[in-house]
């Protein structure tokens, strides 16, 4: 039991570094009545926005509850973990935003004494998110155990956490990601291209609801897609390793014992939590910080977790299991986990930045005009799947060597153990986002804006990274949920033929599914702001002297950032449901076997389809930045006006599509585990 | 043995229909000399390429028959029969375009006498390489019968026919799909985009090139396609058929002897045939035809096509099988291949024309500009994918439900037993296309461009059933190949898990490769059309007069051509190789398990890539022609502008990346087919 003690101090230590954080950036100054002013708009908008989404995810939870308690073969345990896991991952997503929305005008008004200043304050913002997501993540998994973990079907109640969590973050990434989308490409169409005016400036009535979606979008929805990550994997690894334990198909030399099978996974996250922590009091650079000195802040702090998360896995594997034979086999496992999440990472700013070739291309492209620039920068999305791809087959053939499909599933703990500072990096972008754009509305000096724009581009090249560890982490995570699933199931790898046509079928319309789900949500993206747009003009051509900024003349914000609320949250409905709903139609129709090739078909296309939605995105948007250096003719020429389509046209693929994806399949994955005990010895319907 | 002289009859009747309808065609009026000037130039162009296009590949089927005749357990008559399927693909490729050349300046001199006139001519001229395929293909496959079917190792030589005519194909696909794309793309950026001069006109650099680009591409590279699938199709269903009887893995019940195993296949296609030429002699309108009467009248053809080759295809299995049990049986599989093939077709045409809403919304959204356009038809050519998986998957259980993994294999066969008309009516649309350019070039009177449109605009139609066909085709025929292929390598259902650790990295590696190869053809058609705008734009800086339309000014085609020419050959290489490639090495290093996961995954994200390719692109052209009809402003509007992005967008998914992928699929399948004895008993060097 003591393990499991030492996983939740380390939670709790997640959350007492995340309440330091977040009393320090609520202790600082907040800034001029302007920025006080602009801050409390948005935070307004964020939490009407939230509470909202909540409501409707309230009334699905239920829904979803009662039908998990009266199915046969689950029951009401599950559904009280179900409701546990949603409740949790609400909690993170709530008390991250919260801060976020108040580290905004803290960051505006540090940033005019230093861009070191500006650098602790929003990196500590972000950084509530990252404890949060991990704290709240681990103390659940051990309340949750403590619980009920003397129940027999507790193999059986956990996944139903992962479920809850998995819920929640599925419809506040694409609700959140379809709101920041639809703002962010509203307010460019109608300012930058129709009105010629620059971005973030006030007159346009849907700046602020960009900026509630910075938030809404890429702080709460990446941190319920981190927080499902991270407790999918241990629940996946858990339930693998007690399978192995009880039912022994896996063999029983690979987990000992029973404790072994509960402990480890906990104890390697719990590891990651202290490195981070670690990590992130590494992140601090000296008083004249330069851009080049802010990064390697950053990555000081990435790389060190990192390490130190290997040095604690093998602690923790050492004390469980032992120096020898499986014990420094599982730990290889976990390390190349940690390697290839950290590679991906990289290899995603190798596509993205401009300081390598393929966005410069892209860029260049610009130059015969927006089609071939769209065309350069699809291809490079489809090409930057190459790294992601062969690293994740190496981890899966290198840990599958070391420890079976047990070492495949550890290995996705590996990868995502650093995720507090990954996360902690990847809020803290928004924040900055969010800062510069406070700043431009509240015409303070111009060296005060050169500032947050150097956070702001630090916060873009981390966010590519983020994003890249985060397709990877997903990737993972969701195949040890398949794994999970079959050995739940009974289905023996013998029993599982590539080539019984079921599997083919299964495969087949397992593929098909990312590609509609990417379809409704760009779909979602484009009609949301089309009302958007519509506000914007109207408010453009009914409000007299706005356009010619005229002293006093203000644009109605909140009512773009209520259309923009009600339409996100009625779009993000049907993609989340065609999420939750398939795997069981496909389980229930077609069998379990079909019900495995659709997982592994979906994992795979899914995994290609994020993988280039962000990358393409990411590219065209830094395209769009170099040319906004003076490249090609800068801001205004026909190349920039070029840049600006590939820019819009990437931003919903980036934001929305792409990261949804993550979260889809690993939903339907642990959709298809926590079904798992009414599809044995079931054959499906045909 | 008289089964295969019915089907050598079938495959000589069809070439002497293809002599009859090219006697016809020459037979013709060429015109004024303005239009044989013009037609000549585009011969000239398109003979050279395909030229330079065969010597190329005449050197690389040197190679690769080299390395086949010295490989252990493959040998010299492997390697024979790879150089007569490649001789053979490029004999249906050069005749069929040598008649489509010629055809182009006969209809546009025809259709100055009746619309009626129009059609028949160019359709008939198209008609020459669908019969040209078809008759080659089975007439190919009787004669390796004739000749090697006593030797014991039949079964494995008989796929290098397939290697052959899949080699000549990929580089046809990919090489004549980047000259057409690049000319087209640079004629439009340059002329349309930068100078404002309309499309096909004389003084554009490019605009032979365009009309040559049509006949490579689309005429060529459209039947080297076909004619893979054929006889791809063919080999996949007599493979297992003889594995059936031979090895009895598949239960000896399914296909009773070997006789059925080699005949069945080749009289089904063969009763295809026939019923291709009835349907072809149907095409014909009344002399007052307008655009509703054309289709009806191809309509008429295609559907009588399919009813007839059902009845055909009772037949053969009546004679062959018999008709109680297994002889009925796989009747059901042909038609449950034939239907599906027929609706695909018919989900393409919704999903791309303008009759229809997805083409609509595409047009309307060109109101918000390029970048909400490109979003969203590329949301309609994912969505696209729904009808073509479902329709497949139901064919695959189906089939399979009736005749086992036999089923699929020959239900491939039954959606391409109508390949000959529905080549027919794919070949006739660029030609009508080549004419309208003529017509525009010659200044004829504003009529005779109206019926050029009317012809060109059926063209597009057919195009796009033709394509949503051909991917479908290759789709099962090459799932039945990958049946193959694991039969040939001695791989029971019982082997291959699909929770094997290699097999799902096999399925990542497949699922990645469609991806990659799209990035690369894209990449292609960038560069090739970038040398080609600067072509362009150098002639008309440097030539005097030319831009101002002085009397006997004209640009320099023959360098545009040439530049073209050079830059495709050399971009083909490329994907052409990785292709090819790929599925050795992943055999090789990770084993023949791991080679069927590569190739379903391939399989699986192909067919969606393809399709969502094909639709996007066809979709985008469509919504153009929309507005070029006048709504939302009409031709010059901002909304046009956004829709000529679109187009030019598209223009490379649909013709060349999206074409490319139905060849690269089949290819990959086919050598791991051949390679298969190679593999058995090796687990790969990992």
């Amino acid at each position: 039991m003591y393990p499991i003690l030492i996983a939740a101090i380390c939670g709790v230590l997640g959350l007492v570094v995340a309440a330091f954080m977040a009393v320090y950036v609520l202790r600082q100054d907040q800034g001029s009545a302007r920025i006080r002013e602009i801050s409390e708009a948005i935070k307004e908008g964020a939490v009407a926005f939230l509470g909202r989404e909540y409501r409707i995810l309230a009334a699905f939870v239920v829904v979803v509850a009662v039908i998990l308690g009266v199915v046969p073969n689950l029951g009401w345990l599950v559904s009280t973990a179900f409701v546990f896991g949603a409740v949790c991952s609400g909690l993170a997503g709530y008390i991250g935003m919260h801060i976020a929305v108040r580290a905004n005008c803290r960051t505006a008004a540090a940033v005019q004494q230093s861009l070191n200043h500006g650098l602790r304050v929003s990196f500590r913002g972000g950084a509530v998110m990252g404890m949060c997501v991990v704290g709240i993540g681990i103390l659940g998994l051990s309340i949750l155990y403590v619980a009920f973990h003397s129940d027999p079907n507790f193999l059986f109640i956990i996944p139903g956490y992962g479920f809850g969590a998995s819920s929640v973050a599925i419809f506040a990434r694409v609700g959140g990601g379809i709101f920041t989308k639809a703002a962010d490409t509203g307010a460019d169409i109608v300012g930058k291209i129709e009105q010629g005016i620059p971005e973030d400036d006030p007159r346009n009535a849907a700046v602020i609801a960009d900026f509630v979606g910075d938030n809404v979008g890429d702080v709460a929805g990446m941190g319920a897609d981190l927080f499902e990550s991270y407790v999918d994997s241990i629940i996946a690894t858990m339930t693998l390793g007690a399978i192995a334990v009880f039912s022994g198909v896996l063999g029983k030399e690979l987990v000992p014992d029973e404790a072994t099978a509960w402990f480890l996974p906990m104890l390697v996250a719990a590891g990651g939590i202290i490195a981070s922590i670690i990590g992130i009091f590494l992140v601090r650079v000296g008083v004249k910080a330069e851009m080049g000195a802010l990064l390697n802040a950053l990555r000081r702090g990435t790389f060190s977790a990192a390490i130190l998360t290997a040095i604690f896995s093998f602690l923790a594997v050492y004390f469980l299991c032992g120096r020898e034979g499986y014990g420094i086999n599982i730990f290889w496992a976990i390390l190349v986990g940690l390697v290839a999440g950290v590679l991906i990472g990289e290899s995603t700013n190798f596509f993205t930045s401009y300081a390598y070739k393929p966005t410069l291309n892209i860029a260049e492209s610009s130059q015969t005009g927006g089609a071939t620039l769209i065309t350069t920068g699809f291809a490079n999305g489809l090409m930057s799947t190459i790294p992601p791809v062969i690293l994740v087959v190496v981890a899966i053939v290198v840990a599958h060597h070391f420890a079976d499909i047990y070492g495949i599933a550890i290995a996705g703990i590996g990868m995502l153990s650093t995720l507090g500072i990954q996360d902690a990096t990847d809020a803290y972008g928004p924040v900055a986002d969010n800062a510069g754009g406070i700043v431009e509305m509240s015409d303070l000096p111009p060296e005060v804006r050169e500032r947050t724009d150097a956070l702001d581009s630090l916060g873009n090249t981390t966010a590519a990274t983020g994003k890249g560890f985060a397709i990877g982490a997903a990737g993972l995570t969701a195949l040890a949920l398949l794994l999970s699933y079959t050995q739940a199931a009974g289905i023996t790898l013998a029993d599982i033929s590539l080539l019984d046509p079921l599997v083919i079928a299964g495969i087949l319309l397992g593929v098909m599914l990312p590609a509609v789900f990417c379809a409704m949500t760009l779909n979602a993206v484009g009609k949301t702001s089309f009302s958007i747009i519509n506000e914007v003009r109207r408010q453009f051509r009914e409000i007299k002297g706005l356009i010619e900024g005229e002293e006093g003349v203000k644009p109605d914000y909140s009512k773009s950032v209520a259309i923009c609320t009600t339409a996100a949250i009625k779009q993000m409905i049907a993609p989340g449901l065609i999420t939750i709903i398939s795997p069981v139609i496909v389980g229930v129709v077609l069998g379990p076997l079909a019900l495995a090739g659709f997982l592994v078909g979906a994992i795979a296309c899914g995994f290609i389809l994020a993988v280039t939605f962000a990358n393409a995105g990411g590219s065209w948007d830094n395209a769009k930045k170099w040319i906004e250096t003076g490249a090609f003719g800068g801001k205004g020429s026909d190349a920039h006006k070029a840049a600006v389509i590939g820019d819009t046209v990437g931003d919903p693929m980036k934001d929305t599509s792409g990261p949804s994806l993550n979260i889809m399949i690993k939903l339907m994955s642990i959709i298809a585990l926590v079904i798992a005990p009414v599809l044995v010895d079931f054959s499906g319907l045909l």
